[in-house]
């Protein structure tokens, strides 16, 4: 579960790229690359960014060891020369970005990482499996956080993804806004905090109902969750109650019409004086769920399957592409800035970006200001760029909380119109200057 | 990138299960556990097993090491006792299964977990981590394979998922029908066949497309394959030829309108007389846009994102449900069939399924018949479920091109309608006799 050597995470033309610019001597040329997306994804109205701290863990971890070197020398995926290379290889550039938690929109320079090309241009795909994923993850969690208003979010996807996928989404959806998981991976990972109770196999393991509710009781104490959708919902919070007491923690549904269980359950555990015990709901919730659910007595959400797979877009279209570069290998040649230019769409804008929210008289954002020349004035306190890499040393690590506060403040410095879960545009323009 | 103690891909609730189970003496109960979906994705007509052999190394891998342990400790998860008994698990209970590569249908029990309920309830989670995460991607690789008819396939998607999905996802699509893959991961971890030259950023690294084609072809031979939508189309295809001559081995077209360019390249390439130098296409792909290039001079196709992400399901709903235990510990005591019966749309079947593809007089799939009792003498030979692991022992493993073949003929055995795109339908009714 540590990070391991993240070399081979990497798309195969990143090292023949290498070799052949190692051959041709332009390998050493400065370069900047620029991690961005020209839209997001239909309908929404920011995005979020996650996955900043695995980013830098796995860059530092990027070393091609003897087994990695082995593998390529076998399959003759490059040459000699480039194997010796690769084996003193660790990245010694900058990377700079958006801090973990804010919000992006269309264009925004998420993340630049500066360096000779050879150093740089093996990164692509780790950087951007990291950064897609995970902020995928969270612009839906933070929907959610916003649907869900004040209420507990527990994190329960796990089975719905990838193992491993499973403990970046959780620690993504920590970033937007969750506050617990049930994967013990991302708790032992990533210090989440991890919660669960039972499923209906324990249930259905024992005899009866009341012999399931005594055991799980007896084990986990009364401020345990009982799950009461195995057989009839109305019995099951009777026999809950009964072998509980009025001290029960908590009562889980799972399926059927939540909105009307959680009335019904509410009303019965009122009625048999369990006035405290909460009511978690757990059945294929997405945002609008969620939503629609805000003037039920519902006191937690277990959400699944739509937040580990974004809610409907399980990948963010980030891109990492050359901005800029150097004439020659002098590391004093200025930078000339490069772009695509063929037409179909997937043009981008040349030059290393400086970023910044422009904010009205009351403090809320109004745009997202880019530009690759010196920055106005007005905006230089509000730039979004910050060092995250220097030299190859990690210089701006941080606890997960910190990305979580500054989602919520972020998110705060929005129109209003933010988090309105319908479809629209995004909620400030972007600007080039 | 060796398989890790996969023990904390497990929700809490496992657990905590576990715990009160042990305590109530119900731990040891003979159980059988069965994965199953209750539904296709919307639209599609049959789905794909796959990860079955990613499963078997997890399950085998399943040990609570101190670290774990220390971490469960910690926490206060898990009493001193249940400490102990995870300290000394391992799995000894049998697994049967659909094998790998074949097609599946609502209802179908992919898969079968036997042993002590103890033994079975931990293993929910990784389980359906990897067959929901797995079998997604190869039920779209497999549409993907169908609409390229023989062309060549490549996965490239590893930049739009998490670094090791990435990895799996590799490897279900080479079972769904790609052929081989950009990521070198997993090339490493399971041998696919990896690929890959130059991107953009190579193109525009040098002082001009010439320079970078000069140097790709110095160090990747006249065999490789030149990316040529940087600037111009025509004029990269001319300068391509002028470089390479014409055993140019392939030209890659990553944008624009695919179709108009295949055919004004392959007319270019032609009239060059350059007639054996291949057109890749690798612009967003899904299985729709890669039907409607079927006429068009296409040689091979790059897909990235739709393959990563199941082409629109992500995930496949699978559920991993207890369908019968025993009425005591005694290994002997008969297993009673147990479901959960309130409703909600969430309910199932129980009792430990058999299941079997009948098939027509022309030997054409009509229905997937399941049952509890004992399989009609004229479905023997039809079996669908093997044995994979017996007594905690793998007793399947197999190849990864034995699953690849196998999805193949399973496929082929559906009735025609099975490769339409087109929504609908699953292709063949599920039965309960």
């Amino acid at each position: 579960m540590d990070v391991p050597s993240t070399a081979l995470f990497t798309d195969q033309y990143e090292l023949t790229m290498l070799e052949a610019a190692l051959k041709a001597g332009t390998a050493d040329r400065r370069s900047v690359f620029e991690v961005f997306t020209r839209r997001l994804p239909e309908g929404r109205r920011y995005g979020v960014v996650a996955g900043t701290g695995r980013v830098l863990d796995a860059v530092e971890n990027f070393r091609f060891d003897s087994g990695v070197l082995g593998f390529l020398r076998d399959r003759a995926i490059v040459d000699e020369a480039t194997l010796q290379w690769l084996a003193d290889y660790r990245f010694n550039g900058d990377i700079w970005g958006y801090p973990e938690g804010e919000v992006y929109f269309p264009g925004s320079p998420i993340m630049r990482v500066e360096g000779t090309f050879a150093e740089c241009v093996l990164l692509e795909t780790v950087i951007l499996s990291i950064l897609n994923h995970d902020s995928a993850v969270a612009a839906a969690a933070s929907r959610m956080a916003v649907a869900a208003g004040g209420r507990r979010l527990v994190e329960m996807g796990a089975r719905r993804t990838h193992e491993l996928a499973a403990v970046a989404a959780a620690r993504a959806a920590y970033v937007g806004g969750f506050s617990s998981t049930s994967d013990l991976a991302a708790g032992f990972r990533y210090g989440i905090p991890t919660v669960g109770t039972s499923a209906h196999a324990f249930t259905l393991l024992h005899d009866s109902e009341r012999d399931a509710f005594r055991a799980q009781v007896a084990t986990l104490g009364r401020g345990t969750t009982l799950l009461v959708d195995t057989y009839d919902v109305a019995e099951a919070v009777r026999t809950a109650v009964d072998v509980a007491g009025t001290q029960l923690g908590a009562v889980r549904i799972d399926s059927g019409d939540l909105l009307l269980m959680a009335h019904r359950v509410r009303q019965q555990l009122d009625e048999l004086g369990a006035t405290r015990t909460r009511i978690v709901v757990t059945s294929d919730l997405d945002e609008y769920a969620i939503a629609s659910l805000a003037a039920a007595p519902v006191d937690a959400y277990g959400v699944g399957t739509q937040l580990v797979t974004g809610s409907g877009h399980p990948t963010c279209s980030m891109v990492y592409k050359l901005v800029a570069r150097a004439q020659s290998t002098d590391p004093k040649a200025p930078l000339v800035p490069v772009a695509k230019k063929a037409r179909g769409g997937k043009t981008s804008i040349g030059g290393r970006k400086w970023a910044a929210r422009r904010v009205d008289e009351d403090g809320v954002a109004e745009a997202e200001v880019l530009g690759t020349g010196p920055v106005p004035a007005k905006l230089s306190g509000r730039q979004l760029v910050v060092e995250l890499m220097k030299g190859g040393e990690v210089v701006a690590r941080e606890p997960l909380d910190a990305a979580r506060d500054r989602h919520i403040a972020a998110r705060a410095g929005l129109p209003m119109s933010a988090i309105q879960l319908s479809r629209g545009e995004p909620v400030i323009p972007t600007e080039y200057v």
